[in-house]
Formats: C-alpha cells, structure tokens, sequence
C-alpha cells in the first residue's frame, strides 16, 4: 500500500538537505522536538495538519508545493504498480442458480 | 492558517457528492465508520495513511489525483493570503548599542 505519510517524509527530507539545514535547525524553526520532525522525515509518524504547517514554513515551502511534489512522487509509483499488476480476472456469471428445469427443450 | 484536513475533507466529500454516493455506502466500502468518515469529510479529524488510502480506494480516486486536487486549492488560498497580507516591515538596525563615544568628531 502506498503511504502517504512515507511519501510526505521523503519530500520534507530532500526539501531540508537542498537548503543544507540540519535537523536541529529546522525542528527548532518550527518548534517542533528533533526526535519527532526525524520521525515524521522517516515515514514513522503522522504528522498533524498543524504541525505539517509549521514544517513546512520554517522550510520555506508552501503546503501546495509540497503536495504537488508528493503528488507527482505517487504519481510514479501508482502507474508502476498499475504496470506489475497483473489484470484483474473477472469472474465468470454466477451459475450456482442455474437448473435444467429452467431449460426449454421443444422438439425440433 | 490553512490547514490540509479541510481542505482533503473537503475535496473527499466532493468526490463523494460527484459519484452521487452516501456516507454510509463510501464508509462501508472504506470500513470505517460513518461518523469517523464524516469527522474526516468536516476536516475534524486527521486521516491516517492507511485509513486516506482506504477512503481513496473506495473512491476510486488515486491518491495522487487527490492530493493534486488538494494542492490546487491550497495554491488559490495562498495565493490570496499573500495578496491581502500587508508586507512585513523590517525592523531598522539596532541601535541600542551605539553610544556617542563611538563617533569621532574631527574639526573641520
């Protein structure tokens, strides 16, 4: 199953080390604990609406930004798995009700 | 602030009422309950990945697709914010620390 909280991790992650900030800096920013932002860049922990906010602006990184880049992140992943999949088989019609008497046999 | 909860509640609800279905059948299919379902629709409450998933799944609706829908709306928020939010004015130098001792008065 895809995970959006994974997805959002990876997207804060590589946002923080292109600015070359550390953990400590941006958890401080956004007051949030460094064990917590740390959790939250690994996909451990949801992450509030809230606190997502404050994240989000101590990285100056406007939240549709940074869900445009988690959407297109999914993106990807969701036609690979489309791609491996293997198509679904539809069943066959249900047959269990079937019974000769609802046959009609007339003489040729 | 913006908050991402309402603005996925929102835009979940309004897949919902597209494809014409009830809160009962989508939680259902989701299985979750109606009232959860509906606390997460009013932006009341935070959506897990797992339970986003679901509800997307039950949707129909590739969680990509959601979050893109959900990052256009947020983009129009604050882009209005930023219109109707006077600009910061920036404090003038500190000059606590100056002191007339740190001028030179030379004669002319």
């Amino acid at each position: 199953m895809i995970l959006l909280r994974r997805e959002v991790g990876d997207v804060l992650r590589k946002r923080r080390q292109v600015l070359g900030r550390t953990l400590r800096d941006v958890s401080a920013s956004a007051s949030v604990s460094l064990g917590y932002l740390s959790e939250i860049e690994r996909g451990e922990k949801e992450a509030s609406s809230e606190l997502l906010a404050a994240v989000c602006s101590a990285l100056g990184f406007p939240l549709s930004a940074m869900l445009r880049d988690v959407s297109t992140r999914l993106a990807r992943v969701e036609e690979i798995t489309a791609v491996t999949t293997p198509p679904v088989r539809l069943p066959l019609p249900a047959t269990e009700n079937f019974e000769m008497d609802d046959v009609e046999v007339t003489a040729a």
